[in-house]
């Protein structure tokens, strides 16, 4: 009998525990589809008493990742400890080190540590595997990795938060607002106490990260992602979406320009038609845009203990076969900087939302502007409140009307100059607010 | 530098012909991702003179594409040839035989000898690809058989053949009759002169029968397969599935049962919600359902030279890698013989609609033979057919009117029965039509 491919797991929340369990309950499938047996020999995590549901005694404990890391017993380190340093990146910086094979679920630890990470990897000749960091159970990773090999991506774009799916979700089926699904969504544990990392984009913002890398052949560079959340989301602007055959989800895109290769994180308005609008709640998908194939759509779950744990599954099985990638799908020594294309410069329509005095002339200075800036518009329309909320005394009928223009493609300098021009004349209130339409098919 | 992988290329349509271009125009990313280069050294065709937009000067040819099969200087033979016997089973037998890899977009040929040609690939240590035979560029075959390795599946489906679904999609858009949209799509060059092979659903079949084996480890029986095609879809259904918040789709099942495993294509009722009724037009879908993910769905072209050249050269990468898998993700021979699942076990909702005598006492027959075979009804509604066509002469009043049947699940057997007892009364006019509902989330 082939050798066992002896793994450690350094991390027993959700995921840890639903991996050993499945490694265990799956032993005799895994072995049949890898050719040799794969088992869980040892463990790490910080409390030792806990329950998890699972058997550990079979295994060796370690208190420290970092030990169980070099520990020489074991094959594959799989690391989903958490968390972009301390002994997250410790233990997956030893494990390569001393020229063991990682797994791990960790995308903020790749976000910042991918380059030196993946040239550690190949340097000692080990696989650095990370399915699971980017949109939980979809097998996106390895379609970008292995099947899109014959092609060129000109864009990926996902919605890589459920989060954020499940509130704009709740926003629009129910009419509610902002904060009232953020405590639902708190509430039914869709949400942490601190949501800032999820619903400020920057949890979408490290996965495209890691995906810019596989579709460009770029050095991962996360810090040069254009963020912005969907804090500033109101019913208003999800009313306006749906009578404009839009909808509004944080989309995470990374495309080829002239320039460079953009890479944003906002939320956008998608034609109500596109498969990326009918994504629901907390669920995830991924398209990638290629000359080869077309446009391909992978669906599924975005998080979860055992969906996540399927993808930690599937890198630690094709280490067992040996089937050996570059991390970021060729060696990480060719990838190229990231050329950034700048944000100011990027081309598209927009969703502008005002609050306009309803004096005579105000339409006038607004579109006088947005000529100035070569801006064409595509529509402009006063979407007067519902009267029934008026009168209900919800909204006071002398409040400035929000006003909604839509401009055929332009450049975001343009729009954001315009802006400004708009709001020197006193003619609004507030911040107006400006949402990217993506143009899809 | 490591030394080229050398590909033979037999059949020179439009796939083929992509496959030759791709490899070429991609040669220095194939050889960054691959840690070798690939290239095409052969190919074999009918006509040598005919021009396919591609130089194939450097390449030897070959009249005989088992001659080229056995050539000493490839080491992966491509096979776009077509058709379940002949030169296509021949020479991919003898390219097995000669200890080379192959990679078919061939469904019909592994559809009727998979058990022993991938009995023999692993005999011979080679590699039997087929990507590009499972609905086309979308990855299925790499995701069930690498990302889905910790799972167990209890049902894949979906839309894989775009013929029947650009039909179905035109009949829903417009109203328009099965016969005018088959001819539009032959008119368009989506559906053959001889269109019997797709829209009597054997084409997905095939097709279905490559997933079975993959989703449950056993092996291929395609002949096994319950087939029911589009023929039989009239706008009266597409309009009462509109109605009742479903769509019609055909689709490609096999599920876990109890007794077996159910393989099944026909048309479905699909709730409108569910992803896979949103899939329009010439696009496939695929969706699994697993313990450990729970629904993954992959969605894009199911067809066209490039796209389905990207799963063939997907294929050929993983060699140029030596990724070896085995062809349905364990060794063949420890595949288990297909246990079959009989369709009249089969349990679910039905759609029925029937041609109603309009005199009292027909509905109260029917709904009595319904509730001898323990059938619940959902609804019974009659439908009555849109009266400005009445006027317009385009119906006859005097017609009998459609009514539709809603069951709640039942088997099929009960239903069959069911309407023999009910054809038996003379209450109804001519077959009925009964629709398979799916149960999906």
């Amino acid at each position: 009998m082939t050798e066992s491919l002896k793994v450690g797991v350094a991390g027993l929340g959700t995921v840890g525990a639903s991996v050993v369990r499945i490694v265990k309950n799956k032993a005799k499938q895994l072995e049949s589809r890898c050719g040799r047996p794969i088992e869980v020999v040892a463990v790490s995590a910080r409390s030792r008493s806990k329950d998890r549901g699972v058997d550990l005694s079979s295994m060796e404990w370690f208190d420290d990742p970092v030990a169980l890391a070099q520990a020489p017993g074991i094959d594959v380190f799989v690391e989903l400890v958490g968390g972009d340093s301390g002994s997250a990146e410790d233990s997956v910086r030893a494990a390569l080190n001393a020229g063991k094979h990682v797994v791990t679920a960790n995308k903020a630890l790749l976000a910042k540590h991918a380059v030196s990470l993946s040239r550690l990897a190949e340097e000692k000749g080990v696989s650095l595997n990370y399915e699971a960091a980017v949109a939980g159970g979809i097998p996106i990773v390895k379609t970008m990795r292995e099947s899109l090999a014959g092609n060129s991506v000109s864009r990926v774009y996902g919605i890589m938060n459920g989060t954020c799916n499940y509130i704009l979700t709740r926003m629009e089926r129910e009419g509610l607002s902002f904060a009232e699904c953020l405590a639902d969504a708190q509430r039914l544990g869709y949400a942490e106490a601190d949501p800032t990392f999820d619903i400020e984009g920057h949890d979408t913002a490290h996965k495209l990260s890691l995906l810019t890398s596989l579709a460009f052949g770029c050095e991962v560079d996360s810090d040069a992602i254009y963020v912005e959340g969907i804090t500033s989301i109101t019913t208003d602007d999800i009313r306006a979406a749906d009578e404009l055959g839009y909808r509004i989800k944080l989309l995470g895109v990374a495309q080829r320009t002239d320039t460079g290769v953009e890479q944003r994180v906002h939320p956008t308005m998608v034609p109500k038609h596109s498969a990326i609008a009918r994504i629901d709640g907390v669920l995830n998908a991924v398209a990638v845009d290629a000359d080869a194939v077309g446009e391909v759509v992978l669906v599924g779950p975005g998080a979860g203990g055992d969906a996540t744990a399927s993808s930690v599954i599937s890198d630690i099985a094709d280490i067992a076969r040996e089937d050996g990638m570059p991390v970021f799908g060729q060696a990480a020594t060719s990838l190229e900087p990231y050329t950034k294309a700048r944000m100011r410069l990027h081309e598209g329509g927009y969703y502008i939302r005002l609050a306009v005095d309803d004096r005579p002339g105000a339409f006038a200075t607004i579109a006088k502007h947005m000529a100035e800036k070569n801006i064409s518009l595509q529509s402009i329309v006063q979407n007067r409140r519902d009267p029934a909320l008026a009168s209900d005394g919800a909204v006071d009928p002398d409040e400035p009307q929000p006003v909604i223009l839509i401009t055929h493609e332009t450049t975001e300098l343009a729009v954001r100059e315009a802006l400004e021009l708009i709001a020197a004349e006193k003619v609004t209130f507030g911040a107006p607010q400006m949402l990217r339409i993506e143009k899809l098919d």
